[in-house]
């Protein structure tokens, strides 16, 4: 057992695993490919399959070697769940879970140790984040049953409901065509329209701002 | 009195209030849907008027615990006022003061500690950018006469006025559309137009970023 | 000698002059609006003169007081020049002339103290950033060329001369409509002119937000 | 021999070259005047000529003078190499050819010490950021796939391939028009396709914004 476990940890093996997720990667990117032959299809779909089956082998094997002490690992469980998303029927909503199986790629992240550092250093962040992120949220939900009420029955699309105008206050949020495509054409119908738009401009983008700076701040700890 | 003051700074009143208001604030959210059944509409009102009471009595109860010392407190006069405002009278400019009693949601910023925190940051961090932010507004008046007195008479709808001047150039600040949407047409009428909007776009974003770092280095103390 | 010395480095002298510059800022402002009446425009002009007047006076004061020292600093040269601009015979490029004046608002840049030490220090870092400065200039010469030889016979607008192509990649640089009003109907014609178009931005935008950060973390000194 | 390396390595050797970089820079941009007579485009040409043969010589003289050691410098195998392009058999891909001329202004990064230091640095923080830009990478990859394949069958233009989505991707990560351009649109064929943009949008500027600061940081050692 022993052994085994020196040749799971060893960067041979760690090698491989890297090498069939970046030969997956490709398989799945070729999978979108229109106009290949029924027969290129069927070949790309094999080895896909085999890809899949070198990762359940592989987890079976972690899973011998760490026994429960598998489950400590948060990279495992997101492996096995990757992988496992690919075991279910695909009935209904059939081309989401095929999409789903990309994510597969996602695992490089936790088989590269640096990628791994990076990531788990992004999400320890997170948390001191949490502040400023629901500082984002109550602006948000507050610009939202503003809007909605405001400007929702002459702008359906855009303001109709809470949801459609969360959507609309993001895209406001990243400053996308805010001005030409969605204010001027409000405030031509409400002329104060711009005393909502203008601070909720100021105040989203300085605090998503905070947030970014707030969360890399913490992560590369500068 | 002493238990009464134990229990209003415990966690089990807080908690009750932040719960309050959550519910308050779905309450406001339902409220915009369309559609709803005139019962449902009641249903909801008078669900809303419940919330709008318990924070009236929540501030009863901490002026008599209180006393003068509640108004030493900002956030005590915020949340006043914010309830306040539910009260007066809704004639005129109805809708404006209905959309008002979202900004109930704010007081989930006085409510939950940490969030309180962040923003009294952030608010006494911009004192020190007064500067900066006073040679932002510099540059948007000197900007907004300059754009009112040479593109005016052409282009009403976007420097007009000095008012639709500012607009038009805090647009183009935050860079929406300003070359495709406004600058491109003007310097077809004045081809030397490029020379007001490629330096007011370098100063602006240049001054606005510092102002928000500024703010932001202030506020977490990097 | 020394007595008017005082007063003009006294508070009271300064506040005047302060408040002399927002009564003619306003002023200023006023004249954009159209429609007054003759006279209103007359008592207008009136007025601005005599801001204009006060400020002469200030400088021939400083003048007396200072002798040859008023032009070691860097302040009173940029202020005699604004107020000096007012003088210049307003023939020809009329409209220009007047609306220079506006910058007489800039004086409030160097009547205010705290305004005087962000400008000056914002001023003292951009030597230092003169290499990235520099770097910036190369490529957007390289990249305007370039452009102007591949696209300018197909897209005289946008890169039919070094100078259009300037503007245009000046443009692409804030990112504004640079995919969907530029790159894809240039794509469109020429396949690969992507490779152009995503490597420019990509050095664009980090190199001139390399510029800007360098320049604030100099001037504040983080 | 120890006399020409003082002279190489002196300001006066330095400064000629320099010089003869912005000449031929000048020369290259004036090549790009639609309408010049074809004998300026022949004098133009021919000073081109003589700036390249300069450079040339400068090379010869250097290899002379450092032997092995002139290929330890990475900045002179550059200007070897930008040199070398100018002598390829203009065939085929003339335009292109040409166009690449215009790289010999990026001589001037090279020549000029300061402008080396800035260089060196950022190219040298790159390595430190690889983690980052793997990530991206990742993110790049597989939002493509997922959106080829959910996208690509009604919208042939933006998602019809691997190559048009991460064009696409790229687009919408600098925010450029991704609402009202791109997403509004696929919305309203797939009513959930938010669910895709908008954490695309998310990570993805986030992570840019991470790996631009990272480099910056190193580079500037802040
Ligand atoms: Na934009
Ligand atoms: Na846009």
């Amino acid at each position: 057992l022993k052994t085994v476990k020196t040749i799971v940890d060893g960067k041979y093996f760690q090698g491989t695993i890297i090498g069939v997720i970046l030969i997956n990667a490709i398989i799945l990117g070729l999978q979108t490919v229109r106009g290949f032959s029924a027969e290129t299809q069927e070949t790309l779909h094999i080895l896909d399959q085999i890809c899949l089956w070198i990762f359940v082998l592989e987890l079976i094997i972690k899973l011998w070697v760490f026994r429960l002490s598998f489950f400590k690992t948060g990279g495992n469980i997101f492996d096995a769940l990757i992988v496992g998303i690919s075991f279910l029927p695909a009935q209904g909503g059939l081309t989401i879970l095929r999409t789903f199986r990309i994510f597969r790629v996602l695992r490089l992240v936790t088989a590269i140790r640096s990628m791994r550092i990076v990531v788990t250093g992004l999400l320890a962040a997170i948390p001191g984040a949490a502040s400023v992120g629901g500082l984002l949220l109550i602006l948000f939900y507050i610009a939202s049953v503003m809007a909605t009420t405001l400007f929702g029955d002459r702008f359906v699309d855009w303001f109709g409901s809470i949801g459609a105008s969360m959507y609309t206050l993001f895209q406001i949020m990243t400053l996308e065509s805010w001005s030409m495509g969605i204010a001027r054409p409000v405030i031509s119908e409400y002329p104060y329209a711009w005393a909502f738009f203008i601070p909720f401009i100021i105040l989203s983008t300085f605090t998503v701002l905070n947030l970014f700076i707030g969360i890399m701040v913490d992560a590369i700890g500068v």
